[in-house]
């Protein structure tokens, strides 16, 4: 299944999307995709569901964060080979956790906001995991079983505060609007090789990441029961697993986001995000 | 005003400690203290309520955390300066901003539960800031009015994790039971000098921190306005400003905590925590 909530920011529907493509509200089965509804038990009472029976959704509405009351943001650093290399950063032995505040969770296709006085936000495409299941101490088969389904994240990163105002990541990586999730959460059983992905970002139509997550060092079995062991998971978590070469960083001259350009990027199977940035204004 | 969550995890009722110390149930007039009633205004209807017109609780019932619904559990690296000297750490020229797991939140008396093979795990007495207001690029002096109260956080930290693990430390800061906070939310009103608070923890009844917040590199005003540039601050957020110098790491030889030990802080004014130390059990 690809589990969506549709409309304007805090009034989102539950919906899926049917195998034609279409738009189907769910709001009379369920009142919301939360945490209740990402158990293997209740995901499969859904899956009985016949989409032809549920309302087509007129128009192209927004799609927000396909989970409602994310718990925790949780992020895996330097998860690609490549990626460490043009980070400048060595290959981690164990997976790197950081969080990003939830407060900057957004929609597949809502704005990038530059934070005030940002001259270096950047773009990371990533495969997303969102938990169904507590996972605590689980092994890697497990956490497969913990596994509510995938989804395309924009793990977007201002690097002079991730990195040159002190020790700590998680400054740089929390702004408003840095956590674009979705559009869709898509179920496990649709995505049968999550190590099998092609993964993509291009800036204004250029190709800037092309990558494959083949190429992960910590498969999300291994980063499930790894965090699992740190920190207690609970539904509706979602972890972003790392992204692939190609960030803006890591380019000779180093080149970022301003505002009027656009975002785009893609996993195979999970859907396409696209933002414009723009520059800060009051929320 | 004194406000607490009292009664079984995950059944807390609202109260509030009278000026005689005793337990009041605000049952009848709040469902429970989350982020709706910690603005100026709903803080402000609450403190119009004669306590004694409230009935008393009896017995002794358990502190859960003063506030439902905590978004993000921030935390300030480093903000003693006699800290990051026995952290052997450089004292930061602006604060260090990182994340704790909201799943590790526990009461003011429950027990630390020691991680799965953890060796180091330690004590960090703190001052707490609750957010009453939203917080966006907010001025020292406008973060002020943003702030409901103050309570006592015990940062529990396994340092292994945190620092033998990779460059960031989330990984030992938000294992379950990590994050007690409480007993009291205590408002502001109540609390005049934040920075003149005497702040201290014993294990097994031995002084170990004994400090004072007079001696904080960054002050609450600045520490909220400074964090609200990278993350928006909502209603009943929780920011752990530090701790002072007395941290089992930094003696010689280190000191960690094992199961049966009693670990006891306080803050003037705002109560004191209990935790007995306990081996891992699963939840």
């Amino acid at each position: 299944m690809k589990l969506v909530r549709y409309g304007r920011p805090g009034k989102e529907k539950p919906g899926l999307i049917d195998q034609a493509g279409i738009l189907r509200d769910l709001s009379s089965v369920i009142t919301d995709i939360d945490a209740n509804q990402l158990s293997p038990k209740a995901l499969a009472r859904l899956s009985k569901i016949s989409p032809e029976r549920l309302p087509a959704v007129r128009g192209k509405p927004r799609f927000g964060v396909p989970v409602a009351g994310v718990g925790k943001f949780i992020a895996i650093g330097l998860n690609y080979s490549d990626h460490a290399a043009e980070a400048g950063m060595p290959l981690p032995t164990e997976p790197v956790i950081f969080m990003k505040a939830t407060s900057c969770l957004s929609g597949a296709d809502d704005p990038i906001m530059l934070p005030k006085g940002s001259g270096k936000t950047d773009w990371e495409v990533e495969l997303g995991i969102v938990i169904g299941t507590k996972a605590q101490y689980v092994t890697q088969k497990e956490a497969m079983e913990c596994i509510a389904g995938y989804c395309v994240i924009n793990d977007v990163s201002e690097r002079e505060f991730q990195l040159e105002r002190g020790p700590q990541w998680d400054k740089g990586k929390g702004c408003d609007t840095f956590g674009p999730v979705g559009p869709w959460l898509v179920t496990t059983d649709e995505v049968p090789q999550p190590q099998r992905l092609g993964i993509w970002l291009e800036v204004n139509g250029e190709r800037m990441q092309d990558g494959n997550t083949k190429t992960m060092v910590f498969s999300p079995a291994k980063i499930v029961s790894y965090v699992s062991r740190f920190m207690t998971l609970m539904p509706g978590d979602i972890i972003a697993t790392g992204t692939p070469p190609g960030v803006g960083m890591g380019m000779r001259p180093p080149r970022f986001l301003k505002p009027g350009d656009v975002v785009t990027l893609s996993i195979d199977g999970l859907g396409q995000q696209q933002h414009e940035v723009i520059a800060y204004r009051k929320g």
